[in-house]
């Protein structure tokens, strides 16, 4: 059996040019911070270990790569230096060793796949990702002859023949594992900017006598980010290919180019989804569901056949069965909706489990912060939650039990009992013209009190 | 006079490909189902009959066609079976047989009557609607020579010179109505996929010496809907027309690419649309209107100088009438605003009548549901209701009564009247202090009681 | 020291094509009155004066030049009169006269600046702006010969030499202030429309052996706005520069082409801005705010840390300190919120003061209108009003004062009271049953009731 592959992630640049306190590599990306998108690519690989390169203190970087290793790369020396970083995590690892940059996210494990394979077909010392550039101009050219890669000519260094070259360096590399601690070693950094580069290894190891290959991939897969700008571009790339998986798997989109999707989101066949709807992580939505216009939806099970929206926000933490209605401007966090439960208009419901098909009002609110602690409000199957009430968490409105209209519930409601928690009508005949005379002249003595 | 025009509309496909349970010509596109789009297209030539093809039962589609026609293909025999069973709805009409798509919704009704408009005049037995493409390559391809069309020749049937050909068979046919029987008949299946081309009765006619032409028209119109990526790009083209169409039409709109139109939209000139405005089917705002950014607004006439949104929702049943505000996170359904009502805040207002000059204050809720029934709110002209109400319904509340705020109402309010429903303030003081203590105890109690 | 620039403003045209009741120049791009844009990019130049010239009667078109003077043409006699009708207002301006239109809203300073700069070195009497077009068809061309300007040939005018000339004429001119007077007052009639044309004098200039230069600028800001789809164009490319400047100092924008941005709109480095945000006029965001997706904000300053929406709705004349969350649903107007205050829930807070680390809770509404007067609220600061809760202003809660949930508060609340404005609760056991069937049989009487 072929020796399993380990994967170096870069991800100790400095992205100063984000302008930002958050680290380069953990800024979102279709709802997944950069990094977590290679390393998710990488582990389909699976790979016999992942190991990151990070920079000094990056405390949260290091989160995010958990539970793989991290190695903390002290100077920022350069590319190779860098790699040089992770030897000490790799040792006793003889595969292949695929190196992979944290801040371009938009590698696919098909690419990473095509590079090892040619890899050990050609028992190459080192394999390099290229692409073809409309403008090479900015990248390093992969000098290849004779179907072998002798060198990576850093752009500035081009000469005339090499600039007309268009086969431009992706900087992904797969070093073989048995070499890469002496191909590393040989690295110089006698250059303008003393840093240890990468590329270099690839003469190194051609000068030793071994083979270096270059393998073709899709410009777009290697787009680095670097900037906000760059960013955005990357969430174009990500936002286009899930939008098409959607389609192509039976979604149904009003405007696809409006419906922006998490790297995982779940959505069945047949599930339509109208413009403007958000899916932050955690979404999955069943079959024939419906997300109308104007909804933000995270980190929560709809099941099948359940509308939701226009206009509706599911929070973290929720579960939504099937044949459930949530409507127009109501929030539902860390609330469990059981089958054919409705909550159809301006309704937050918090911290709560509202069993199945019980009906909560209109302006319903379920208090579950008192300023202290959360609480929460179970509401059985069949119960009916008048409009305008508010549940005063912690609380339990029984099964099939009704509470009235514009109640404030305080005390849990037995099952089968109607509650009131509100003040009778009274009616005064003929005194509003009194009361809105007394309104108006109020308001004519507080305009002219400010004129004073 | 002219013999009028039949339309045979060919809507029994599989439509497999959309990965759904409802059929393809189902779809909605620009708020109609894609089906309903050749059909009012259609009806603009003011055809004697539509006849629709449709598959084994489809009772959707054929209620979908109603008032017109159906005839069922029993079997999926190919186009040419297709048009032949619409022969027996057929019979007696003597004039041109226009054959057209359900799946194909982008087609013009001027396109159309030049097809049949140039048939007539060369009194030809077939006329064929081609386009040009840039990429013929998956198209049947129209031989014309001398003026006249020789035949279509399938893409995998075209030889050297035939692939070159750019003009390209959109499948939309004229037949004679005095030969279409004579001519479908002639269709024969000595193909490998043993089905009837309809494509191949140009060739039948020329052979039998009639006259048959090629018109040509916009490779956009004739685009066809098979999977969902297909449906959205038919959409995008409807709604770039419909944009354009308002946008000359005196409409303003700050971004039209995200204002979503339906085909029957009708907006005036002067209406003001925000960004991200979703209207539904059956819309009509009048001159000097403003719907304000992030609206989702459907079945509703809308009158003139009102002001609608941000974040208003408006559905089906509804009317408003001049210089009527609905304001943000409101939702009206089957409601009815009259001139100069106000509903700017937060509430519910569903199968409600509003009086003139009203004022629905913020929070209010309109309870038209007890779990059974829906019932009817009844406002009065020039009333006062208080914000965070509960009209309980069936209620009326009378011309210029107040009611005031946090009120629940369940009787009738009188016109002039002034009506309380709501509990008086009783206010403890120095006792927060002690309350808040109470409640962190309680939240600290809950929290040591989790970690157990 | 140079001779300070004056600037004349056109702004007198029809706009007919618009069809709309609003003057053409004061339609919204980016959040101002068409005009504003150029006023504010001539301001930036600090010219002497700035003189408009507008139609009979058109006193909002004045006001937004409030304070600069404007002239008003009697009658539409074309462009060369236009700017003579400015003369009267430039008496005694002896520098340059750059001359701009108000519907062009997309020149530069900097393009501006480039042309007085270029005038005053080559001591020209007239120099025009000008730009190369793929299309030039529709535009007027600069014919240049030996570096100078020699005339401005109408389309409709130019031999088969001149339209091949691809230079066109932006119309954008600047005219030496000394002779100003006497080149506009050189300028004839005798054309088809008796129309007195500007571009006239250039050739008027140089045969009175004046020099005249033309100078290039790109064409995108010199597209002018005579229809809605112009207007649309001209939003669009604002929006892109806005949106491509907030990138570039660090805002981060998950989708920018759904952010909506206002020509002052000012966000902070680390400002995080999701998908479908409107930017009215008048917003700045501290750094490290976050601005969820969905929200319409607009004439507010916004601190520090501070987290808005989703579905957020900001209305003009509010202040919201650093670490503030206002969440899904609320609505605030001219309304202050402290340090740490929150309202996370479906809340209107209108005319209020929330003070520092007060929790409002969800559904509250502050009563801010009573039919006639609007009226303050004021939290003070730690003080917890509970969900639901009306707040009928004027009126006052106290430091550290909790308002129970579901209260309509009429009365001050004391600081560290505890106010209650609601009913006990009641419970009847097994009633649900009773009234149920009450409901039920009511609905199904109705609905007897509706078939007969």
């Amino acid at each position: 059996m072929k020796p399993p592959v380990a994967v170096v992630v870069l991800a100790a640049g400095a992205g100063t040019r984000m302008k930002s306190a958050l680290p380069k590599v953990l800024h979102a990306l279709a709802g997944w911070p950069m990094v977590r998108h290679v390393l998710e690519t990488a582990r389909r690989l699976k790979p016999a270990r992942i190991v990151g390169v990070v920079a000094p203190g990056a405390r949260a970087v290091e989160a995010a790569f958990a539970p793989h290793r991290t190695a903390v790369q002290r100077r920022p020396l350069g590319t190779g230096h860098a790699a040089k970083t992770a030897l000490g995590a790799l040792a006793g690892h003889r595969g292949p060793v695929l190196v992979v940059f944290a801040d371009a996210p938009l590698i696919t494990t098909a690419t990473m796949s095509r590079l090892v394979a040619a890899c050990r077909q050609a028992k190459a010392a080192v394999g390099v990702l290229g692409f073809v550039s409309r403008d090479p101009t900015p990248y390093g050219r992969l000098i290849v002859r004779d179907g072998l890669l002798e060198k990576i000519v850093e752009s500035r260094d081009a000469d005339e023949a090499e600039k007309k070259v268009e086969f431009c360096n992706s900087g992904v590399m797969c070093i073989d594992g048995a070499l890469i601690g002496t191909l590393l070693g040989a690295i110089r950094n006698d250059n303008i900017k003393r840093e240890f580069y990468l590329t270099d290894i690839v003469a190194i190891a051609r000068a030793a006598g071994h083979v270096a290959i270059a393998v073709e991939g899709d410009e777009e897969e290697f787009q680095g980010v670097n900037s906000r700008a760059e960013l955005v571009v990357a969430e174009k790339v990500l936002q286009r290919r899930l939008r098409a998986a959607a389609l192509e798997a039976g979604v149904g989109m009003t405007d696809p180019d409006t419906v922006w999707l998490a790297a995982d989101t779940r959505l069945a066949a047949d599930v339509a989804i109208g413009p403007n709807v958000r899916f932050g992580p955690g979404v999955s939505v069943g079959a024939g569901s419906e997300i109308k216009a104007f909804c933000d939806i995270e980190g929560v099970r709809i099941g099948r056949n359940t509308i939701i929206g226009p206009f509706a926000r599911i929070r973290p933490g929720s579960d939504v069965a099937d044949q459930v209605h949530i409507g127009n401007f109501v929030e539902l966090k860390a609330t469990r909706m059981g089958r054919g439960a409705k909550a159809n208009h301006l309704a937050y419901l918090g911290d709560s489990d509202v069993g199945a098909a019980s009906n909560i009002g209109a302006g319903t609110i379920a208090v579950n912060y008192d300023g202290y602690g959360k609480w929460r409000t179970v509401v059985g199957a069949e119960a009916f939650v008048g409009s305008n009430s508010s549940l005063v968490a912690p609380v339990r409105v029984g099964r099939g039990a009704n509470v009235t209209a514009g109640s404030v519930i305080t005390e849990d409601v037995p099952a089968g009992a109607v509650a009131f928690g509100r003040a009778r009508q009274v009616t005064k005949k003929r005194r509003a013209g009194a009361l809105r005379a007394k309104l108006k002249a109020r308001a004519a003595a507080a305009k002219r009190a400010k004129k004073k």
